[in-house]
């Protein structure tokens, strides 16, 4: 997701910085396996890669108050937003920090979370950058290594060339798949589903979102 | 598959009695739990759920000899085929049956069998008539019940639909998929591939074969 550069959000979200590490402003070796400290209690960790404006992770948040959740976004331009969301619903169990998904290992201890949120990633349709995409057997293979054995990721994408060949990695990474439909918003999962800014936005012309489950 | 219907086939078959259990000539609960003495050997069982004319199953047995091959096929006058194959090329490792895979508990004991094989099976495309799918659910269960913890199915077809419905029942069966392939004749898994007659028609056509291995 790309928004115009503000730069009085630099300044702005500095307003949350009881939730959100803002951009350069701090040294995740430092955070790296002191989260359920940073959270206050032994609450399972669920991290977001690529939280955008964040209303997945707000909403979820608000439905389990027992689980402590991390949004993790690039663009501080972004996140903002998803500060705001969490600040107006006074969420407590929340963290936000800008941050690239490519040195999570620098961010987050063996074991240290249960289960990551993968939301509408980027498909990089062109093959020479199949690497990029986060569902890429490279990316698994260093999830389980942070996840460990059992820990979970639960996918979500409109584009299908990107899930079908996301399930291929799935299969080459010896990960478990439930849960899977085509067509999630006309399937017997919908039930629990939390809509984030972008599915509410394309499911509502008719796209159609496919999701899965990964037990790794 | 259907062919014309040859009576003389009902008399030819006879000749390969010494491997082929032929229409209403056998009673399946005789044999069920008595496959190993029947092969005469320890090997492992592994069946193809509808052998169609044979290609696939002889070539596997002849580079397998250490593996023993049932084939269930429902038409007499296709098993025909295969039987002619099996005897050209001398396989001692091979037995076919003319049966009805709806009924495969009354052939099979639990774990019996490690592996079942199905290759191009009707897609049965009506959404009412999904249940009839041999990768549905329900046969999932079935397989599950048969093979055990561990066991394996084999699956390809061309029909993307329903390899597609295939994944979401894998899925929901709860069992793990490897070697996952949209077109299996353009990678990795290829160099073991044994192409069934069908395979070897219309992948000359340019029609992409998936493919997947599935551990119950």
């Amino acid at each position: 997701m790309r928004l115009r550069r503000r730069p009085w959000i630099d300044k702005a979200i500095k307003d949350f910085s009881d939730f959100v590490y803002t951009k350069n402003s701090f040294d995740p070796q430092q955070l790296k396996g002191h989260w359920q400290e940073i959270f206050g209690n032994d609450n399972p960790i669920y991290v977001e890669l690529g939280t955008g404006k964040g209303r997945f992770i707000s909403q979820n948040a608000l439905l389990h108050p027992n689980v402590n959740f991390l949004g993790l976004e690039l663009q501080q331009d972004v996140i903002y937003h998803a500060a705001k969301k969490v600040r107006e619903l006074e969420l407590k169990n929340v963290r936000l920090a800008v941050f690239d998904i490519n040195h999570l290992a620098d961010l987050l201890a063996f074991g240290e979370a249960k289960r990551f949120y993968i939301n509408f990633c980027d498909p990089w349709p062109k093959l020479r950058h199949a690497k990029r995409r986060l569902t890429h057997v490279n990316f698994l293979a260093q999830y389980k290594k942070l996840l460990g054995s059992g820990g979970e990721l639960f996918f979500k994408t409109d584009n299908r060339p990107l899930f079908d060949f996301s399930l291929t990695q799935f299969a080459e990474a010896g990960c478990t798949v439930r849960a899977l439909t085509y067509d999630l918003h006309n399937s017997s999962y919908m039930e629990d589903n939390i809509m984030t800014e972008y599915e509410k936005k394309f499911s509502g012309f008719g796209e159609k979102i496919n999701r899965c489950e990964v037990i790794f």
